[in-house]
Formats: structure tokens, C-alpha cells, sequence
């Protein structure tokens, strides 16, 4: 390997501050470290927590940076001490880390890693506490353990997932976030039974997902919340049987719904990220069993309320973080899934761009029509 | 039976009008109609929902009424079409009915019934929409289909539980109410594991038999809160292994625990009522996988309320009622424990009073030394 052990320069769209356009820059990205991987990025999508932190909302997000977690890539070279990966090997990066060690991977009860949150969480490595990014020895953060946006990035081996090389990375790099955290949401953290009515609301990508893992699941009624009508002839092709608009209705949804529904839904998933949105995707619950779950991220800040007697009476309230999967270990799974035809991926990509277009790939999120942008960062 | 299918005058506490004593009265008791059963009842405990609804604050609440949910007694007679129970057998009055034909009872996810709800839920019985009990004439409300601080009471057949007639009825009287609730809400709604760190937030009768319940099911550790710290010592016997009193700590209460239990507690039950001390039992959850249960009943209009990021990171909120248990087809079985003494039940009942007494053991009620007072109704 020519570049093994050397400092890469290559492109990378930074975020020098935040709410301005990214700036695409010759970027520095230094050796892999011990247990560090050193990722060639081929394909990266675009996701709204990108957009998120990008905006400024997010009091966690560190600038100057290179966002991007939902991606694809080949090994460039490894740290010392890294096993499970080598040079060659397809992998897409895991914003969520799987160490197989820790507490919380060791409990058997969720998929949270503890391991490397300490770095990632403050935009650096473990081993030395620095980045690997850097430009005329400027430092730029990473962002969440991935920084994707970057035509080469360097991730803990714990972030890492191998998989199946005959699968097309410029449509897997989508099984790195969205839409099996919608999948997930169905199948890890609701499960879902057959028979089940299901609300979904919002119907961007994490709740189509949402809808194609209910339908997967047996769901007699899969029911899109949404106040974009138009996204309902779309949502059909993902499982959605009902479609409402809440701006059509004057009684507050959680009410239509459960009007709807003989008492309410048996699960329903919040895949907006609206604190007003998640209290109503509680309240249209069956008394007794109902199980809301919440996907989206709300802005910082902000709380959920409800009266107590919604859960006294047995509605269950939970969230997720990405959909519960164990990234190393579920991640090639899904690949294989996908690879089978059992889960959809090609279904969720709208766009087509290159790393040089993200700023629009940006502009798109906005426009109802779009699920997912993949740039091509060697274009 | 002298008298079955009479009206049987007889002696009953009732509640005239929110929060002026109770006043003992002669009231008419008519016979049961059909799917009805009249108790006698021989002892009643007191239970802080009586005391909630007899203050006022309950918005449901009806005057006047016969309160009183947790008793124990014997069936004088019963209406037509009642193949369940017979006059002789003894009984244990149900709030939380089973039917076993409704959506809930045959859903197998709730102890929930919606059979009888809609009258109960009123002061009345189904068959006639009407009270049974009367002063000269004037309708007495029932209260949550019990009334048990009568001498006799009429209840729907799906709302009464016959148990085994060696059981001393002073005893198992508590089996109504609190200590199946408390114990429930670890078993049927928690489902505590064993090894698991248990918090358990207010230690009246609901939280020492959470405490119980948790200490039954191989919880490693216990912690008992509350702001009474002489309630430590009576609290060890019933499985307490740690006391917090948050008035002797400036942190807020979830950081405490947070601190003391390397990242929260595995599951923690709120026993009081009390809003801000419900977020603080969901805050001090282990992230990943912690599940708070709210068993205390708030006062009316109150919310709840968390950052969303709580949940997201896998924290579970859910609730109870009767601690998750099917009335008829458990409680019978929680005596039959009793009798084996796999559970406590006399431990909890600190003080033995007669009817006549009852406005004195409603004052006992706000004592911390008392749990539960255990009313003679025939002396």
C-alpha cells in the first residue's frame, strides 16, 4: 500500500462554521493509530442530524468539522493491534461503536457502546485525544466517530463494520444510519407483532423505514402521519395502508387516531423529532399496551410532557438510537438482507450527486420529494 | 338467607361532601340484580385514593358516596345469572375488575378490563345505571365499584375475587390494594431480574412491598427514598438495603443516585404521586436499558415531564395500575402465598381500628409510623 502509514491530503467538505456552506478543502488525514481503521470513503449520504449539528441547534457540535455518518467505504490501512478488519475489506462506519466489552455491550440490553463515546462525543480519537484531520496543521474535529464526509476518514476499529463485498456500496452506505433505525425501531425496540396497527409519524426516510419493518412484521395497519399529503402516494410502496394529515382535521391527531382505531394503536414511532409530535404519538396509544417509541431527535432543550395517567394506564414510552441494532454484528446482516431482497435500500436514494455538490445535496433534505442524497466523493 | 333479596339496613361510613368528616349512617343496601354480588363486609383498610378522592381533588370524584376499595369479606347473597361465587364463599372486592371476555382481558398484555368502566367509573352499577345503596330514599354513589367502608356492599360479579376461607380476613384484606401493587409493579410490570439495582422512591405501604417484591426477585440492591428518614429502619425488614433522604443532599436526587450506582439504577418505582419526583425516578435510570415505573397517582391536571434525549438513549417509562395483576384470577393466588408465607402481609398493618373510628384513621393515614389501619366493620 503506497499511502499506508503516510498523511493522505484529499478532499473533504468542511464545516468551518456553523450555518455557513460547507467549503470543500485539501484536507490532511493522518495514519491510523492503534485500533484505529483508516477508511476510504466511496459513497456518503446525507442525514438530517448532519444537517442538524451543521445548523448550529446542536450544543454538542464542534467547529471547525467534517460531518457524515451514513456511508460506505473500503479499508485503507489499520492501527496497531486491529483484527477484525484489514486493507481491502468493505465496510461502512458505525456512528454507534459496538466494543463487545463494556457494560452496556456486555449487558445484553442495549446497543449503546460506552467505549469511545468519551472521544467521539468531543470530536477526537481515544488513543491520543487529537484528530486526524487536520489542513496545514490546522486540527478540524471529527464528528460522531465517522466524519463521512471526507474522501478518506479515520474511525475507531470498533466503528466499524465488515461486509459483504459483492454488496454496492453506493446503496448500502444508507445501512449506516437512517434506514435501519427506522427498521430497528419495528423489529429491536417496539417488537412488533403480527396483527399489530401501527401509527408512523413523519414520513421522510427513518419513518418509511418504519413502515417497511411493520409491514415485515405482519401489521394489519400501518397508518402515515404526515402534514405533506403528497408523501403519501410514496409511503404506499414502504407498507402505509392509511394516510393523515393533521392539518385536515380540526380535533388534535392523538384523537383521530384513537377515533380511528377502536382506542388507539398498538405501537407508534415519532420519527420527526418534535416534542409536541412525540406526545401525541404517545397519546394514541391503546390504554393498556400501547408502546410509543420515539426515533426523531428534537432540538436541544426541548421537553416531552404528557399526564402521568397515559402511562399508569399501560402506554409505554421508549426511544431508540439506531434502532436498537448492534452495529458490528447487525450492520452485515442487513447487508446480506439487503443483498437477499428482503429489505429495501435503492428505494430510499432520490438524489444522485458528488461531494462537490453538497451544499445543494444540503438544500435538497428540505424539498419533500427527497429521501436520500449519495454523493460520489471520487467524482 | 334471611336476607337474600332483601334490602339490608346495616352501617356505613359516607362521605357527604369533599374533605368534612365521614359520617357513620344507617344505609339502605338493595339486593344484588343480575351479575351483581352483595359482601358482607367483615374488614376494610384505608388507602390514600380514599383519601384522594374524599379531599376533593380527585375530579371524578362523586358525593356522596361510600369510599373504600380494600377489603376482605364474605358473599351474603347474589343476582341472578352469578356462577362464580355463591352466598358462604369468602372474597376479596375487586377495583380493577376481569372479565375475561373484553378487548383487554383477552388481549393478554393488560389486567386492564373495560367491562364495567363505564358505570364505575360514575358511582353506579351497570345493570340499571342506578346505586344500590340509599339513605331514606336518597342515592348513595359507589366508589370505584367497591365501597367497602359499608357493612355490606353490592360489586359486579367480574369485580370480586373468591379466595380460600382459612385466610384471616383482617389480614388479607390488604390484598385489595396496596401490597399487590407494590409487588406487582416489580414482578408483572417491571419484571425485576435477579442482581438488579432497584430504586424505590417513597416508603409508605406501595414502596415497601415494591421493596418486598424487589428483594423476592434477587435485586442486589434496594434503595429506599424518601424525606422521612425515620422510615429507614422499618424499611430494612421489608428488603431496603440502601436510604437516601434528598432534603440531606444538594445534588438533585437523580444525580445522587446516579452517582452511587455507576450510571443509575436498573429499575426504579415512584410510590408517592408526585410529578417532579416521577422525572427524578426516570432520571436515575441507567442509561440503555433503565425502566421507571410510575405507580403513584398524581393529582389531577398535573404532567410529567423529561428531555426526550432521556428516553432516546433507552430509557423506558411505563406505569401500573394494581400492580399488573388479573384481580380475580391472581389475587386468590397472592392469599394462597400468604398462607404459604412467600409474602407479607400483617408487617404492613400497623394499626387496628373499628368503623366508628374512621375519620381517626384517615388523621393516622398522614403519620409517617402508619402504614396501613385496618378497620373492624362489625364491632
Amino acid at each position: 500500500m503506497a499511502t499506508q502509514g503516510q498523511v493522505i491530503t484529499c478532499k473533504a467538505a468542511v464545516a468551518w462554521e456553523p450555518n455557513k456552506p460547507l467549503v470543500i478543502e485539501d484536507v490532511q488525514v493522518a495514519p491510523p493509530q492503534a485500533g484505529e481503521v483508516r477508511v476510504k470513503v466511496l459513497y456518503t449520504a446525507l442525514c438530517h442530524t448532519d444537517a442538524f449539528t451543521w445548523s448550529g441547534k446542536d450544543p454538542e457540535g464542534l467547529f471547525p468539522c467534517v460531518l457524515g455518518h451514513e456511508a460506505a467505504g473500503i479499508v485503507e490501512s489499520v492501527g496497531e493491534g486491529v483484527t477484525e478488519v484489514k486493507a481491502g475489506d468493505h465496510v461502512i462506519p458505525c456512528y454507534q461503536a459496538e466494543c463487545r466489552e463494556c457494560k452496556f455491550c456486555k449487558s445484553g440490553k442495549t446497543n449503546l457502546c460506552g467505549k469511545v463515546r468519551a472521544a467521539t462525543g468531543v470530536g477526537v480519537m481515544m488513543n491520543d485525544r487529537k484528530s486526524r484531520f487536520s489542513i496545514n496543521g490546522k486540527p478540524i474535529y471529527h464528528f460522531m466517530g465517522t466524519s463521512t464526509f471526507s474522501q478518506y476518514t479515520v474511525v475507531h476499529d470498533v466503528s466499524v463494520a465488515k461486509i459483504d463485498p459483492v454488496a454496492p456500496l453506493e446503496k448500502v452506505c444508507l445501512l449506516g444510519c437512517g434506514v435501519p433505525t427506522g427498521l430497528g425501531a419495528v423489529w429491536n425496540t417496539a417488537k412488533v407483532e403480527p396483527g399489530s396497527i401501527v401509527a408512523v409519524f413523519g414520513l421522510g426516510t427513518v419513518g418509511l423505514a418504519v413502515a417497511e419493518g411493520a409491514k415485515a412484521a405482519g401489521a394489519s395497519r400501518i397508518i402515515g402521519i404526515d402534514i405533506d399529503s403528497k408523501k403519501f402516494d410514496r409511503a404506499k410502496n414502504f407498507g402505509v395502508t392509511e394516510f393523515i394529515n393533521p392539518k385536515e382535521h380540526e380535533k388534535p391527531i392523538q384523537q383521530v387516531i384513537v377515533d380511528l382505531t377502536d382506542g388507539g394503536v398498538d405501537y407508534s414511532f415519532e420519527c420527526i423529532g418534535n416534542v409536541s409530535v412525540m406526545r401525541a404519538a404517545l397519546e394514541c396509544c391503546h390504554k393498556g399496551w400501547g408502546t410509543s417509541v420515539i426515533v426523531g431527535v428534537a432540538a436541544s432543550g426541548q421537553e416531552i410532557s404528557t399526564r402521568p395517567f397515559q402511562l399508569v394506564t399501560g402506554r409505554v414510552w421508549k426511544g431508540t438510537v439506531f434502532g436498537g441494532f448492534k452495529s458490528r454484528s447487525q450492520v452485515p446482516s442487513l447487508v446480506d438482507k439487503y443483498l437477499k431482497k428482503e429489505i429495501k435500500v435503492d428505494e430510499y436514494i432520490t438524489h444522485n450527486m458528488t461531494l462537490a455538490d453538497i451544499n445543494k445535496a444540503f438544500d435538497l433534505m428540505h424539498d419533500g420529494d427527497c429521501l436520500r442524497v449519495v454523493l460520489d466523493m471520487f467524482v
